[in-house]
């Protein structure tokens, strides 16, 4: 980022010449630090979106402080405004005596093809015409940082970490050029009491709170060698004082006899709005205290034309040589990878926001934790696809280890997790979704829950009752709790735990060729008063069809019962729409009491931009067709209805293992004994035998 | 796998016994080689699936041939009835002088449970009342293997591959029990003379191509020491031929003075079929010449009760310490993991076919080549879901490379393949496919695919050209490409060359919420005379709804377009459908010809078990529903109408050239143009932008 001079310049400035000479404009130089990057990266796309408008920024700079180097232009990430509605008055660009910001305009482009397009002229024009708007109204003698108005033109490839660019500073180029008649180091020119005054003054200016604004300054000296810094605006009024007004300005060149860009646009204001053509300028720089280096600051004695006629104003910055071509900086390579994966998680989300999903509510995904029974071929699934919405807190929970027909069908896991008996599955799981996304909270936990028609010795009592209450306690840690074990009796207390903590409890189960993907309803115990109508009709869950009580259906299975004996296909397309269900349901404003919407018409568009809300989907893959069901709660439901609830709040852990352990206690306790009995052998019940658990 | 003795029987004989007593038979031991369970799970899976049944199997054994060990009945490949189908004509069991077969039962079982509960004692007493059935019979003078019946009971876990079983040797036991007069080695018994023709006598019986049902047999020594060798049924004969008559029979027993188990079972014939109460017993043992061993071959003077009652039979094998237990063999330990996931893998599709969908055609899918276009989020879980369904051979092509953002949404890849600028995406993939699963045949090709509307330079011609060549190639080579790229002009060469060389196209594309998944049909070039009716109302592809051609649809792309804008949920159901789609075209007998079939009531039975066979499928998420769509096609279209079909025949890759290059070329060949001219300005055709293809 070395400093180039514009064509038909030359960096190297003469010396003292004995006749007035043309002399040369240090070009000025652009930085931008990687916290502008960043900054653009996320304004782009927060708040910036499709659009392409120009957008108000600003540079900072201070006066060159050093005789081997220049000072930059600097953009970081103060340089971009702030996100809408972090600060709701008025913008305040944050500055100090180091950093004096400059306005600038930022042309940030969708694509690289709209960049390389960009008609670079046609924005310098219409920058310097800016530039001499504010000359002739006078609003540069107010703030003459306007002078030193720049433009940036970009192009930030977000996948990718690399950004575009280049800056230009438009010079208002005047014919015939200025001339200098002399060029003298401040300290030969001013007498040693000049100089002291200067000195004096100059510090007492460079304090002034609003020093942003007065990067250019009169010093009035008196015929007394005193010295006064004033304001531009002061010029015609200073002229009438009698004594020697020198115009002065924050140099950022570093050359003895060259000042820098910024002058250029003072000699046309002086030249234009105050008629001179002849003055003298200082061309302020500092030393490392701080205070004006009257060593290395010149004076230059300058002669403007009478007429000066105003040429095509120049200023894109060239490259380093010397070339006409745009920066390029990849922190793809310098990031951090961890940082950069996830600013890359979010990009595809945050693009969804531009045009399709303005209300997909990300920090609400990020907060969420979802924990998921089962990590086999549909939780991990499930998991993938929460990740990639977003979700960055989950929990796999799972009893197996990794076998070695697994890999092919439960995404998770890899040939080699399956070696040497086979990795802990929820462990593995968890340590596979880091290796997708290092910025996920994933915790695997290894154990089995407790289920009905599995009966608890006396010596696994204190284990059974040890997982029952360590489910309790992950089930009310988590928001989102999705069923996904291979068994129906597995997903009972789940179930149960949910409609106790008025969970979204999110189920997917599998046949052969079908699947169901549900919500189970709210809590029966809600405050009735509240959810008056929801409570009424209040969802079913898994167990709502069913007129017996789950029992062990592990024991006796056969091999194709214990093995994943569905269409291969089906896990990936229930998982996803589980995720999908749960995704929109949090963005309903009733959230687990949302009601059930019917199908409507395909080709419809639906009043939520996520879709309707359904109860279930059930999917038939022989017809590549799904239905959308509603089910209302059943009140003798053995896993949701208030009886079963109730009585779990009351006895806990004792109730859990008293279901555990008698086969008949739950038809008995929710009246479904003597439901069957009155109902002829229950011939006329309708039972749900459609969907048939198999391992997934 | 030592030898045990039944409970009561000690393996210790006494020596020669100066008055008659007892003597002890050796318990045979079973041996069931790592082939044998091999072929069990083969035959498990491909030939008994869910049946109990109980399967005829052969054991092999030889007389003993060495002092220090038994000879085991063992269990190999062999044992295992052919698959049907293998060989029509009668199963014959291989043999040799080794290998000399026993017949024997398997009852193997699908789950522990049922293992554990098999009735043992009746199993035993079933196999005992065979030999009765046998002796009575006369069968088993005939075929003397008969008496050598065995069991075995089994429980197969072909998830684990582990092996619990258990061998029995039904032994029919008398009471009183037979006691020996006395036990000498056959070298004492004979005399010199006797001895060498009883060797040439043994030598030559043994050398019998029917040996193997011959494995006991009589001596008859003439009184001029003359000796024969003779089979069982000549017993009677033989007695009154004035010599001296000695059993015989192959004994696998190394202990000096007692005799192996078949011994138990002759007993039992001579005595209820010869009605015999004293007999010579020649205990065959041979030397490692093959020859009798006339020194470790006893020779036993047995006297045996008048009238034996027959008690319960004995014969269930002990284990190692003389418990009554199973065996159990951990295959899953020893075996080579790749062949282990190859088993696992083919595991759950052979289950498949037990139940559910016995056409399921698995070498078909494993002989299927597939070529995916595009290694994204649709040709990542394609590619997996294929490797479920038993595909092995699958080759991506892709020519991008893995991003930051990809892994989250991309199947195949972690984040550590997204660094350092990221791998190759197909070579990624297809390393990553073998990662799963090591028996894939999987291979990436970086490439990109030659697009209209994207114009090739001179300098880039013979790149372009060899680009052509290579694509038609691919497709030559493979019987279903799946097209999976993320723009539609990119499909367009593609669909071309599979109208072309007739292949299976499947199509997947998504939208925002809704997705698209299609067949395309066959080629326009097929003989029309065997095709008629189909030629006539052949399927369209992806661009027979279009009225322009393809164009560049990447330029100028903004960072939401380049990127994948989709509901994360979308991908998997599209990819699942996509290959659930081609299996079912796999197994139609029509294949790429298949009607398509319109959407049927949703709980109704298919036709076929693999379902119907629609032409598309169209996704609505926002409504979790699907529609089944058919479209004919387009005689214009700009793709596989048998215009374009014959001009690529015809000019080849110059073809393709110009269409890359002229923009209108392909709407003018097909007629496109004057139709557009003709039809006001296009306003009354009917447009297919629902499905705006985004980066996917």
């Amino acid at each position: 980022m070395g400093i180039t001079s514009p064509a038909g310049e030359d960096r190297h400035g003469g010396g003292e010449p004995a006749e007035p000479m043309p002399f040369k404009f240090v070009a000025w130089g652009g930085s931008a630090d990687v916290s502008f990057w960043h900054r653009l990266a996320d304004f782009k796309l927060d708040t910036q979106k499709l659009t392409e408008e120009p957008v108000n920024i600003s540079g900072f700079f201070a006066p060159c402080n050093q005789p081997h180097a220049p000072s930059y232009l600097q953009l970081m990430m103060e340089s971009l405004p702030p996100d809408p509605g972090v600060n709701d008055g008025p913008i305040e660009v944050p500055y100090n005596r180091n950093r004096l910001p400059v306005p600038g305009t930022l042309h940030n482009t969708n694509t690289v093809e709209t960049y390389n397009a960009l008609d670079k002229p046609a924005l310098l024009r219409s920058a310097a015409d800016k530039i001499w708007d504010d000359i002739k109204s006078g609003r540069a003698e107010e703030d003459c940082s306007l002078l030193s108005r720049f433009l940036v033109v970009s192009y930030a490839d977000l996948k990718k970490w690399t950004f575009t660019y280049r800056f230009a500073f438009p010079g208002l180029r005047m014919s015939p050029q200025a001339t200098a008649a002399s060029c003298q180091p401040a300290c030969d020119f001013f007498t040693k009491d000049e100089a002291a005054g200067v000195l004096a003054a100059c510090t007492e200016w460079r304090a002034l709170p609003s020093g942003a604004s007065l990067t250019s300054f009169l010093l009035n000296i008196t015929p007394d060698a005193k010295v006064k810094a004033q304001s531009l605006k002061e010029w015609h009024d200073a002229q009438h004082e009698g004594g020697k007004v020198i115009l002065a300005f924050y140099d950022p060149s570093n050359l003895p006899a060259n000042p820098g860009w910024p002058l250029r646009n003072l000699l046309a204001l002086a030249s234009v709005r105050w008629g001179v053509t002849r003055l003298q300028v200082l061309c302020y720089r500092e030393n490392r205290s701080g205070l004006l280096d009257l060593e290395h600051s010149p004076v230059l004695d300058i002669i403007l034309p009478e007429t000066p006629e105003w040429k095509e104003p120049v200023g894109w910055e060239l490259t380093a040589r010397g070339g006409k071509g745009s920066k390029f900086v990849d922190l793809g390579q310098s990031m951090d990878p961890v940082k950069l994966a996830e600013s890359a998680a979010d990009l595809n989300l945050k693009l969804m926001r531009w045009r399709l999903l303005p209300s997909l509510d990300l920090p609400r995904m990020a907060s969420t934790k979802c924990l998921l029974l089962g990590a086999g071929t549909l939780g991990c699934q499930v998991a993938r696809t929460l990740m990639a919405w977003g979700v960055r807190h989950i929990t796999l929970l799972d009893y197996g280890r990794v076998a070695l027909s697994n890999p092919l069908r439960q995404s998770l896991f890899t040939h080699e997790d399956s070696l040497n008996n086979g990795k802990v599955k929820a462990e593995a799981a968890a340590e596979n979704l880091k290796r997708i996304f290092p910025g996920v909270n994933a915790t695997g936990v290894q154990m089995s829950i407790p289920m009905p028609g599995h009966p608890v010795s006396s010596n696994e009592e204190a284990g059974v009752l040890n997982d029952i209450q360590r489910m309790k306690e992950l089930v009310d840690e988590h928001d989102v709790v999705f069923l996904l074990t291979d068994t129906r009796e597995s997903r009972w207390l789940p179930t149960l735990l949910c409609a106790d903590a008025n969970k979204v409890a999110i189920n997917a189960a599998l046949g052969f060729d079908t699947y169901l993907v549900m919500r189970h309803g709210a809590s029966p115990l809600l405050d009735s008063d509240s959810t008056s109508d929801e409570a009424k009709s209040r969802l079913g869950c898994y167990f709502c069809n069913d007129v017996v009580a789950p029992l062990d259906s592990t024991a006796n299975r056969t091999l194709d019962q214990q093995c994943t004996v569905t269409r291969p296909g089906l896990a990936p397309i229930a998982a996803a729409l589980a995720v999908e269900l749960a995704v929109a349901l949090l963005h309903h404003p009733l959230g687990v009491l949302a009601p059930a919407d019917q199908g409507t018409s395909l080709t419809d568009n639906t009043e939520h931009p996520l879709g309707i809300m359904p109860h279930q989907v059930r999917g038939f893959i022989a017809h590549y067709g799904q239905l959308v069901v509603t089910g209302q709660a059943f009140d003798k439901c053995t896993a949701c209805s208030s009886t079963v609830v109730n009585e779990f709040r009351e006895r806990g852990s004792d109730f859990v293992l008293e279901v555990l352990n008698r086969p008949n206690y739950l038809e008995d306790l929710t009246g479904l004994t003597e439901l069957l009995a009155a109902t002829d052998e229950g011939g006329d019940l309708v039972w749900d035998d459609e969907l048939e658990d198999t391992d997934l």
